[in-house]
């Protein structure tokens, strides 16, 4: 007998025929012979509802008081699936997450998961019961109610599958898996059959938001292999798992595009040590996230460093740059959103040389301008025009012989 | 420092505007140097749009699912008070049943609190914060989320004033008090100062709504006093308490009407021994709550049984009495719906005689009818034609000197 979590997200549970649709799924599981624990999220929509009314009290409210709110779409949840389990005839029972034993620090909004006490869970598997958990929500040593953050039903379903030591952990959400590019782009997209932490992190952040990147990160420092599949159909989906040397004989697992960044150019500045540290330190300080960094100094000593940010934080890092320039003495400061920033990922880079060359050529031949460029041992980066974007996408695709045939 | 138990039903916290006016009644009540625990109910109509979603799914619900269902209605509205009061700049915290220490049995949807740890509501106000906790629920021996049935909140606010050792309890609903009678039938009725548990137990019982008896009965047997007062104004509301013999000079308090009532008569049975007892047996085994019993004896040996069974029962209790008849050898059942129960109760009864005779003289007077006839030390119940119910208590009313003047 295989022990199996299943996590189902917010679309997959979003109404009740849906959570009918899941019952069955998770019936179909256990007639298998499997044990199963489903790890569910609050219906699509109603956690927004539920901020918006706490929005028409107050601005600032109590990340303690959020947690306490935002529970309890889960809640309902897993109590709507083990009543539509029973009446299927399959014995479930329903936890929240503090009695599924899942004890976090005591960060409101963004617990981290400290331990999993599973005691409870397993002597309900013992006993021949499904087990619904309350994904995103765990109790910290206080006895509170924390949540996760976004894609927290994901972290819950890992780390319940790494304490049960699941044989299987299933993700279920509204896409097929992980494909070689975004199939409404890309139209020759592929669904990948697997994939390494590393490439589904690297394409996790480059916009390709199948899954947060804390969780991958999670089930890679556990080793919790993973799959990603429709709860909509049948079809295999992406198995995620650690690297294996048959991974590297592919260049690039996929391409990605992230629409979500701007372009930060400080120019004619000072090339003097400690220029750059106190815009990066600004940066820092009014907590925007940099991403790629490129610096020019021309024969003057006048330096450009150009760097992305997230598109919402523009204004916040011009208003950061102002008091820098006055110190440094000068300079400027021009702000670009029509980027987009263009990834290439696959572990099969460590070994092969040329990808770089590859993919200019690529873009060069598809009449696409470079504007920045970064590289990591399984990634590269560039910026584009954001309308160049697609026409870029598609032709890096067919470059690396991504394309399905 | 006085320290107050407060409790809100479903209409006063039933959307966000009258959640920010229970908090600013919160805030007022600690401004004046009390301590403040506040329970909440779920927003009204939010338990029954639960219940719906529960019936699309099954019409057979488990009670521990139902229990994780429903109980996230309270869980809603605490967090909700918290962030109301943190934005009037009130320090607050909120608490589920479970959190705040109310421990119950395991009797899931009419479960029965055992035992209140209230240390970490007695730490928060140490601490200075007001405590909203959840109506409504508890938490059993295993750690399964338990409720209390109808009127649940209520429970839980003069049992946490009770383990708290408060100085007040205030049960804050959408009436000013308890009346001597339903204004909205006699315009003459008064609002009441105090009233004793026992005459508050019996009018609940006799169709006068303001509280379930459940929650009477545990402030008395705790020794609880409460008061019953409306969140919409300021005025003061009724105080419920133990008997004085200040109360004795009154001889009747109320006067409470009961329409969901109905009328059996089983005739032409045999008058032997058992007969009664088989039939109220089958009763009991259908789970049906007798009210008044009447029994007549012909000369013939024949007799008549006549009793009254809650309004949605009679059905049920028609067919329970068919194979009770069949064993008695004969007898005929018929329903009467239309009828009412009118009941004068007082703690005065026990050392004034006379007053069913002062009862009988003001319905003859007003031309109604007397069908049947119970006492009790504090209450005398008739049933009279439905019709007539409202003519009747106006007359009693004025009869028995309850007329505001």
């Amino acid at each position: 007998m295989s022990r199996i979590v299943q996590k189902y997200g917010g679309t997959s549970v979003g109404d009740v025929e849906r959570i009918k649709k899941v019952a069955d799924r998770i019936r179909l599981t256990i007639n298998e012979g499997h044990q199963v624990v489903a790890v569910v999220s609050a219906r699509a929509g109603v956690t927004n509802e539920l901020i918006a009314r706490a929005r028409e009290i107050t601005l600032q409210p109590s990340e303690r008081e959020m947690d306490m709110l935002l529970s309890v779409g889960e809640q309902e949840t897993i109590a709507l699936t083990a009543l539509a389990l029973h009446e299927l005839g399959v014995p479930a029972v329903s936890f929240t997450g503090a009695q599924a034993g899942i004890q976090t620090d005591t960060i409101h909004t963004k617990a981290k998961i400290q331990a999993i006490n599973a005691d409870a869970v397993e002597a309900q598997l013992r006993a021949g019961r499904a087990v619904i958990i309350a994904g995103f929500q765990g109790v910290n040593e206080h006895g509170h109610i924390t949540t996760f953050g976004r894609g927290g039903s994901d972290l819950s379903a890992i780390a319940i599958a790494s304490a049960l030591k699941a044989d299987r952990c299933e993700i279920y959400t509204d896409v097929d898996g992980v494909y070689t590019a975004d199939p409404r782009v890309v139209t020759a997209a592929q669904k990948l059959e697997e994939i390494s932490y590393d490439e589904m992190l690297e394409l996790a952040s480059s916009g390709s938001k199948v899954m947060q990147s804390r969780s991958v990160e999670f089930a890679h420092k556990h080793k919790v292999v993973f799959e990603v599949r429709s709860s909509f159909n049948f079809n295999r989906g992406t198995i995620v798992k650690e690297e294996v040397p048959q991974m590297e004989k592919v260049v690039v697992r996929g391409v990605a595009v992230d629409r979500d960044q701007a372009k930060v150019i400080v120019s004619n500045i000072m090339d003097k040590p400690g220029s750059a540290a106190k815009v990066f330190q600004a940066m820092a300080d009014a907590t925007i996230v940099v991403d790629m960094i490129v610096q020019n100094v021309g024969r003057n000593g006048i330096a450009n460093l150009t760097f992305t940010v997230p598109l919402g934080d523009t204004l916040k890092a011009q208003k950061a740059l102002e008091p820098v320039l006055d110190e440094l003495g000068g300079g400027h400061v021009a702000v670009h959103e029509n980027i987009a920033k263009l990834s290439v990922v696959g572990v099969g880079m460590k070994t092969h040389s040329g990808v770089a060359a590859d993919l200019f050529r690529a873009l060069a031949d598809a009449d696409v301008n470079i504007d920045m460029i970064t590289t990591s041992e399984i990634k590269i980066s560039v910026v584009v025009d954001q309308d160049k974007a697609d026409d870029a996408a598609r032709a890096v695709h067919t470059a690396f012989g991504l394309d399905a045939r």
